[in-house]
């Protein structure tokens, strides 16, 4: 039996085999140009949500339509699958291991992939695991930052926002440690700073970073703003949240102070945290990043087709 | 950069326009009694439904499949989409934007899917937007028409029901002011008839109309019977609703003074407003109706997706 | 017109036509170990259900993607479809069928599935009607049977649960009384013993079968262990439910006294009545049950869809 090429977590993934990916996104870009194609015209793809987050479903479903196969799934696994009737996450993924190619999961739990894959018959992509990991959003946002600057060593990186709970700048950070010169600078307030666990691998890959919760001291001097979003349902009390909610706003002042050459990034949706007016600046890169979203997608799924064939 | 054919309101369309339309709907015909084709293999369409209306959602998921496209989408936007984590409709309609070739989109809001198309990358369909517009029902409806009496110009046609909220009837009437010796009768309760603007614009037009509470005095002499369902979540009170509500039963005994040569229509879902009884008579148009719905919104993707090409 | 070939209940099903199914499951194995094929390119299948069943609508969907069509559907009509609206089953019906070629229907009530093949334009396909039947999922487990011995004729087949409310059992009963020298064994407690009309149908059958609510003093002698969940909510009280539930349970004990030719069925999902240790033993089948499905339900959709053309 053939081995299993599953996308679990951004540490997985080494400089060689990012960059490998990288340039399959590149060539997707082209596909998708040109209308598309059919390399994989009667394979399935499941997408297994057991909490929704519609914009990376459609993401994913996009991707594996462009190359031509087809999708089932469900949008809300969490209320309406049997899982409510008790059945065990291992039960469900050896049952769709049956009906489908390969599964696309977003769970509610960390290392829901992990024991997932453990069972699968099929390749198997975490789409997010509660406050796990999220390594396809992380591996788009390197694939951007590549993109814009046509290189990752050497740049200077600043994260902004929830950086406990949210776990995209965590799958970020252990992408990061891949390349050289890196330098990160983590901004948010005391009480959601960045995890011990994120800043032990850091030190074991060499890379450095600092913490800070003043974001204006540090604008002026990086090359990309990765802003995140302030998520309610990630804090464990109202009190908590509010104390880190709404403190940094990318607005058109903030956008004054940084570079030329930078550029600001969000793993979207938004709510408050970057305004509509820096929507119109150069550097406002999100939306180039969303589409990029598709392109690694493209790539990850030719990746776990390509590769259990 | 090419002009985007968006689907917004009934008023965007003139005569010619709406007789061209009808061809292609009636060429649609064809191409699904010959089991469909293939001509948009590999291009995307989302539906963006931030309310249920799974009719009209599976409406255009068929249309399109018989088109040979492929369909990505969410059932209920509104419940669980990042919507409800204070996304605006424009990001979303941002990001979907690169991962479809047309959006079919149901909103909760008048106006929705105008501020949608403002910042579209790719064409845009409005399948109801609140108590504003439904444009694709109401052209489906003067398809109808067309297809049975062969000509819309000289008709005598009676709307009925709830003519305040119910969107179909106001776009219904700005595609039949268009016409030729079209009289249109309104008939409803006081408390929801035709609102003021629509009369204008039939005004405008030079389109006869009347309003009246009495179905009976009107049943005889009308060519088509238009009626409609009184839905309860439009009206802004319980007594409000209960003063319409219940009225208007088209069945055996209003049947029978009709004319020979009349249809009664339907957008469908029925409540109780028409009775079963009616369903054999062959003026019972509104199935008929229904399965016009799949023509008219095949050749509506077919405008969008070859105009955007 | 053609008649519509439907798949409403296990009774309608002679031995000829069993065998003949299970044979078409059989080359649809070779079918999908070949990467599927095309022969539905173009044709387009509703998966209307009224109650969430994740597992059984994704394996009717991986089914005709098998087989190169399309699908559209709601995972859950009853929450979100115009049947809130008060439409009824029949109306949806007659519309869905102009928008597809064969529609597979799961509903919370007892006939529904007839009720809507009577209106039908297309053929349906019973996936589920409340505690009637689940004819489908009784096909799948003849057939795995008759994977498993290479034949259903002079089997002893215990069912083992809630007889009463789970539907499953009675369909599988039904199709099992076309075999020869058949013997059934239904353990249950009392309160939820198999009903007196499954009985009746034995009996004009000629099937022997036996009552008791004694596994242990069963295992040992039967082939085939049939066991199944108990569902709270097809109890009348709690009450009824405790009586039932956690009373049986297959474990590696249970195991040990078991016939070494025997196998143990589950129409899954399971909660705790097979547990995990069992999961290892060759004699478990029930995720090779799993997998028969998809085989089962693409040769009823070739047998609806060829048999409508």
């Amino acid at each position: 039996m053939k081995q299993l090429y599953h996308v679990l977590g951004a540490k997985q993934l080494v400089r060689d085999e990012l960059e490998e990916l990288f340039e399959s996104a590149r060539a997707m870009e082209e596909v998708v140009a040109a209308g598309g194609d059919r390399r994989y015209e009667g394979r399935i793809m499941t997408t297994l949500f057991f909490e929704a987050s519609t914009r990376t479903r459609l993401s994913f479903e996009s991707a594996m339509h462009r190359l031509g196969g087809s999708v089932i799934g469900t949008e809300n696994a969490g209320q309406f699958s049997s899982a409510i009737k008790g059945e065990t996450l291992e039960d469900s993924i050896r049952i769709l291991s049956g009906y489908s190619d390969v599964i696309v999961m977003r769970h509610t739990e960390i290392g829901a992939a992990k024991r997932a894959a453990k069972v699968a018959g099929v390749p198997v992509i975490n789409a997010g695991d509660g406050a796990g990991e999220h390594p396809t959003q992380a591996l788009l946002d390197a694939y951007t930052i590549k993109k814009e600057f046509g290189r990752i060593d050497g740049l200077k990186i600043a994260m902004v926002g929830d950086l406990t709970y949210g776990r995209t700048v965590h799958s970020l950070s252990y992408i990061l440690a891949n390349y050289q010169d890196v330098m990160i600078y983590y901004i948010a307030p005391e009480n959601v700073q960045i995890p011990v666990n994120v800043k032990r691998y850091l030190d074991e890959k060499g890379i450095e970073y600092m913490e800070t919760d003043d974001l204006d001291a540090v604008a002026g001097s990086v090359d990309v703003l990765y802003q995140t979003r302030i998520q309610k349902e990630r804090f464990p009390s109202v009190e908590e949240y509010e104390k880190a909610s709404g403190r940094y706003i990318v607005d058109a002042e903030l956008m004054s102070r940084m570079g030329r050459e930078s550029i600001v990034l969000h793993p979207l949706p938004r709510a408050g945290e970057i305004t509509e007016e820096v929507d119109a600046d150069p550097r406002a890169a999100y939306f180039r990043q969303a589409v990029n979203g598709l392109y690694i997608r493209m790539a990850l799924i030719d990746k776990c087709l390509g590769g259990s064939r």
